[in-house]
């Protein structure tokens, strides 16, 4: 029987960065310092302030994090719809034998749904209902694995072999960025009950999420705080 | 037991298409055409081998295709890479109930693969190879689908429970792209051996880019003649 | 002497579209349509409107606006700076000779500059002031063409002869983008007083801005009344 | 009269790096180091130039490169045509009064054309000519300048006087690019006689080009090269 890991979290790391908020003024004034022009006296941390609530996003585009992620293939799936300002690599199932690492939602993850469309809440569940999960995913893994496994010893191609793995499974990638498509993720996908900002992204990319927004504030508190403050919207 | 249906081929549906060879020729042409030029003599199929052999790609970018796509969630993914110039929409697994509806090579689809990273081939397989395959895949998809199940009507929400769907799971989505947009998929999603430009793409996307080929063809005759022409690579 | 003429309009023609709120509709239910779901029996309008409120952006990209332009080099600049979902054809300084035609603001366009940084307003400017205006950009525009007539008739290559032209000298250009991305553009530059949304472009692209709006609201009046809706900003 | 200042060169400065080899290799090598496979044992610059080979673009995607430049306008005006993968910002005509620089091309620089559309070469011209271009250009900025201070000092707004000033004139701007986007720039934007690539950009913006590839060339070696061995043209 195959033997196959169990995780319930997701790893988010800091590979490169070259990010600070000084250089988001740096571009800002190029814009506006000049000849004649008085000098310009707001300090980086109003000037930060002005640009977001002004929705200039372009200085804050000039710097780059790169993340390694490790996570189930969905989440892989909804990261990987953010295009604009986002680069990444993935590990392929067609170049290498996937490993059998799985996911399966820690017992404080809410698995039930109440409500409709559009509002949607999350409800831990019964006891029966949380037997149920974390009997059934595991089995699930365990029997798709065996299959995996089975197809690569016959000799059959990975890149056929993997299709009977589920979006359960873990894989990695790079995935660099600037601050502003940052800020764009975080908008959609961490949760959000602004009135005019809503957000309902599921646990497991918000688990990413909240990863990299501990990043970005570390290495640009004032752009952080200034996204905070204008609603957790990108400029 | 879930009742599970199995395709073997992709379906591309062209529903909304506005492109043709002379808006190419017309955008190339703002450039050019003048008060005191020569009169453009050039006429539209010779404008545009001169613009694909010189790589001057934006007249292409003019037009707009949008299909309907039903393929594996394996070839969705790869699909999703394409960024610059694609736009899509895809069905759900936390809005909706996912079909049961799973891929299974068709038998003419060589399953083993031979040689070295870089210069894979690909072999039908033998008999043995070919009976594993149709028998466990189907097995793979079949459990899966009864665990999806069984957590749905326990009541589990459905974006853990689809969880368990494996990557052979057919998906929908409409993609949206222009032609040079598409010229960079088709040449990397179809083969190539062409010793400058080489790609080998997995079968099954390529399933996809051998139908988006031929409304390309259809829809704009020269341009896609001269693709062909200058090594089917992008301009 | 050179002859030149001057302009105090823009010009925005619609060349193709293929956009209508249907296909908004279409794309979004991609998602939420299934086997066991509720039938999704919202109307097109009210689907819009939610879309439009929770910034699910997708889904108006499956459409596509070619418009041709001629306005002058310093709207075109600030035009070309809209990257993502745009692309431009324009006419070649290096290609072809450019015509004599210049933009002079018209008697009612405001020219006096009061206020702080952040906080502009535009005032009419006094006789004096509507005076020197008028004057001096004719002049110094007859001055230039003059320049650079003459810079061509001594054999001078075109794209050393233009660098004289003034950034008010007329250009044309084909604009292709689709429903989301002229949204953000429209955000971006069409006067908003919202305090959470502010923006104070330039008269001379508001001009443009207006005339793509105009058809933008005749293609798709759904999605053009939830954008007003929802403050004017692109989901 | 207006004092202005003649320049003969573009200013390129290389404000933030976070970029070389090691990372394309490590980001390549997510998708292949895996469980089973052979050891990858492919050192850096042999998979480098496979990948460049191979058309395999998104590992070079994980770095960063700020430059800070200063050149004419027309020269900035080509720059920001490339969306893809660039981030800019600029010094603005409507937030700063903007300085009197502008450019005139070096005395070795080719100031005539020769030749068809496709095929032009640039010849040095005659010494008339030459004295033509050195006096016509000064005179036609001089003036134009002049009448933009005087629009100034007779308080018409910033973004009004702009209107007179040429593409002559200096700006600056930083640009921000990672080795892809940088790599499909060089290839455009520097003279190309390869017959499968052909590229006859404007001498400025190849001046611009130049030492942008030079810093790039510093920070990656190996992949510069493999960008050299495989003609220039981004993967």
């Amino acid at each position: 029987m195959a033997s196959i890991t169990i995780r319930s979290d997701v790893t988010v790391k800091l590979v490169n960065v070259s990010a600070n908020d000084a250089m988001v003024a740096k571009a800002a004034r190029v814009s506006t310092i000049g000849k004649q022009s008085a000098a310009d006296d707001l300090p980086t941390e109003g000037l930060i302030n002005f640009l977001m609530r002004d929705r200039h996003g372009s200085p804050f585009e000039h710097n780059s994090f790169t993340f390694l992620v490790e996570a189930p293939i969905f989440v892989a799936r909804e990261h990987m719809r953010h295009r604009s300002g986002w680069s990444y690599n993935e590990e392929s199932g067609r170049y290498k034998e996937l490993e059998g690492a799985f996911y399966v939602p820690s017992d404080d993850r809410s698995i039930v749904q109440v409500g409709k469309p559009g509002a949607y809440e999350f409800v831990p569940g019964n006891l029966r209902q949380k037997r149920t999960a974390s009997r059934s995913l595991p089995s699930a893994y365990t029997f798709a694995y065996e299959h995996y496994e089975d197809l690569i010893h016959n000799g059959i191609a990975r890149e056929v072999a993997r299709m009977v793995l589920p979006v359960g499974t873990f894989t990695s990638y790079y995935a660099t960025c600037n601050a502003r498509s940052l800020m764009h993720f975080l908008s959609l996908r961490t949760i959000s009950v602004d009135a005019r900002f809503p957000s309902f992204p599921q646990r497991e990319i918000e688990m990413v999420a909240e990863r990299m927004e501990r990043e970005f504030r570390e290495s640009m508190p004032h752009t952080h705080a200034a996204f905070v403050k204008h609603g957790r919207v990108a400029p």
